[in-house]
């Protein structure tokens, strides 16, 4: 198995009809959530935020195809009627049904599909690859391949699927992700980790800048593995996140680049993680990229205006990995051997490392090219 | 003559080689102006405002195809050497030349070409329509058509030239505006009012959301219009430079539609701007107007990040102008009717309004669609 159900106690399955999908998750133990900070927030992501504070789920049900966003006291009602359906298939108790929708805004859930598409589902739960791969694919939008991880601490492992082309992708976009652990690990501790690690994984993905109305990431530890140590715990969290995070951005709408932006030597993390959001996010570097142009002035100018204080003319930039490794300002003086800096283009990933002088702070942050792959799936949706 | 020429006391002219365009203004006056808030900055913007300061400038001159950004002390020596050319061809004190530069970051200055340019455009300067019409012409990159504006304020005229696609475009993006009026007022004056303004029209236009490093608008006045009120100033140089941010914005790199977006009912206008900014600058707004898809979703959605506080359920949303305006949303119910929200995207304009409960703040933002053909323009543009 490669995701989720490797995780002892993990069952999944999926059923995907035409855009209307829905995945079930059964696995309990102790749970923590991250949500979406835009003020415009689908009411299952109200519902799930008041439901985590019990720290506990036993099931997570997730649909696809509409967003149930933008729609009110219905909406929160029909999220409330998802889970109380998810609860009496599984035979057990609603308030530990995890829930989450991906989809167009402002429609209402079909709640007669989804009840249909839940009875469906609950016989075939299984620890197996097949159910893994089936949920991975049942929360599926634009995404052009189902997004999994799984992470070896040795003692235990973490595991997740998600499924997202964007911080916001379309209307029907948004980032689910559904993370997994057999650790012993307490409620509190498994929230502050989830909410450290998802700060430098999934919150520095940047696809088109537009943030979701149901970005969600849920976390269950199934305690089967044992108690592990929480640094242990969190840097296998963090491998997974940032595995998956990457994931997303090189299945970012229309991408045909995976482009990685790490900020060395900032005032702090804070700093380091805004100016590589910001280069990482930038049209014109973005454009550049799929163009294959080292148009370096372009990261350059987006670093400057991310907000953060720093000399320009003590910067250095490279691009490229290993080898190809090539510096194109040092120190501030352009160094840029063009040829060179071209050869650093070509490829699937493309990789920019700038470096200050203000500091300690690091952070890494991806993301893809803007093609007119992008304007096209994006240009037609609700239609 | 239609824009700058017609104001008492200024005259212009232009050249374009190719890539690289030279404009020569005269125009003795008190001027103030706002610079770029980029942390990169080119020399010539870091010359400048040093320069402006003393509250007052005898002409201008700009060179498009070379941004001298990213040069360095180099780059602030050639932006000095290129007032003096300025200086010394005209017969005036080189510390009243008012610089401005656009095109391509990392790159030094011709200055032997600048300086065959001014000489050949000294006798050339003339309160002539071609003399406008050159500079305007002189300064383009990747703009289609040259921008310029001119307002009679009964009494005194206020007028300008800019260019810009973009708040920047691509490396040679950025926007210059060359404002004049021959209203008398003082610098200080003239300082407060021109940022007022500026924060009202050129800071509302979104076409990217990439910030350049030389972006600069300059006004002079020449005082032969004896003195008016600064409210009829201002409210003539807003109407000015509102003309000349919807011109940008219609022309932003491969645009086919303007948007405008208006926000009412905000707690203030700090955050009425940061609405409308953000939904004008949204890609997935963007495509969706260019697509001509009502996808009223991801204005909400949009609005929802831009870090101001409302309550989604109670705000309104409308498309559309005068008799095609149409509800989308009315205080929280989704009221659309999508054959008349489709017709609302049709046009050369899209306008939306969207009404928050939360107090009497209001402002309106522009932009462009996102197209093909932007992803096109800056795939491809060092090379």
């Amino acid at each position: 198995m490669k995701s989720i159900c490797a995780v002892e106690g993990v069952e999944a399955a999926g059923i995907k009809e035409g855009k209307y999908g829905l995945a079930l998750i059964r696995a309990a133990g102790s749970a923590a959530g991250v949500f979406t900070s835009n003020r415009v927030r689908a009411p299952c992501i109200e519902l799930m935020e008041r439901k985590i504070l019990s720290g506990r789920l036993e099931a997570v049900i997730a649909n696809s195809g509409c967003a149930n966003a933008y729609t009110g006291s219905r909406g929160y009602a029909d999220a409330e009627q998802m889970c109380i359906i998810a609860g009496e298939a599984l035979g057990i108790d609603p308030a530990s049904v995890g829930i989450a929708s991906t989809g167009v805004i402002g429609r209402y859930l079909n709640l007669d599909l989804i009840g249909r598409q839940c009875r469906e589902l609950v016989p075939l739960l299984a620890k197996s690859e097949e159910g893994e791969e089936q949920a991975a694919h049942a929360i599926m939008t634009t995404d052009l391949a189902p997004k999994h991880a799984l992470i070896d601490g040795k003692k235990f492992l973490v595991a997740g699927i998600c499924k997202g082309s964007g911080m916001i992708a379309p209307n029907m976009g948004t980032m689910l992700a559904f993370l997994y652990t057999d650790a012993a690990v307490e409620t509190g501790a498994l929230r502050d980790i989830l909410r450290r690690v998802s700060r430098r994984t999934f919150n520095r993905v940047v696809v088109d800048g537009d943030m979701s109305t149901n970005d969600i990431a849920l976390c269950t530890a199934t305690q089967e593995a044992g108690s592990v140590s929480e640094r242990q715990l969190e840097t296998a969290l963090e491998s997974c996140c940032r595995s998956l995070a990457t994931q997303i951005a090189a299945d970012g709408e229309g991408a045909t680049k995976l482009i990685e932006v790490t900020v060395r030597g900032a005032m702090n993390e804070e700093d380091a993680a805004a100016i590589a959001r910001t280069v990482v996010g930038s049209p014109l570097v973005k454009t550049a990229v799929y163009g294959e142009d080292p148009n370096w002035g372009r990261v350059v100018a987006a670093a400057g205006r991310a907000g953060v204080a720093f000399d320009p003319s003590r910067i250095s930039l490279w691009a490229g990995e290993g080898q190809d490794r090539h510096a194109l300002v040092n120190c501030g003086s352009i160094v840029v051997d063009l040829s060179q800096a071209k050869k650093t283009m070509k490829g699937k990933k493309v990789v920019f490392e700038l470096i200050l002088e203000e500091g300690e702070g690091e952070a890494t942050a991806w993301g893809c090219d803007l093609t007119e792959e992008y304007v096209r799936i994006n240009g037609r949706y609700t239609t």
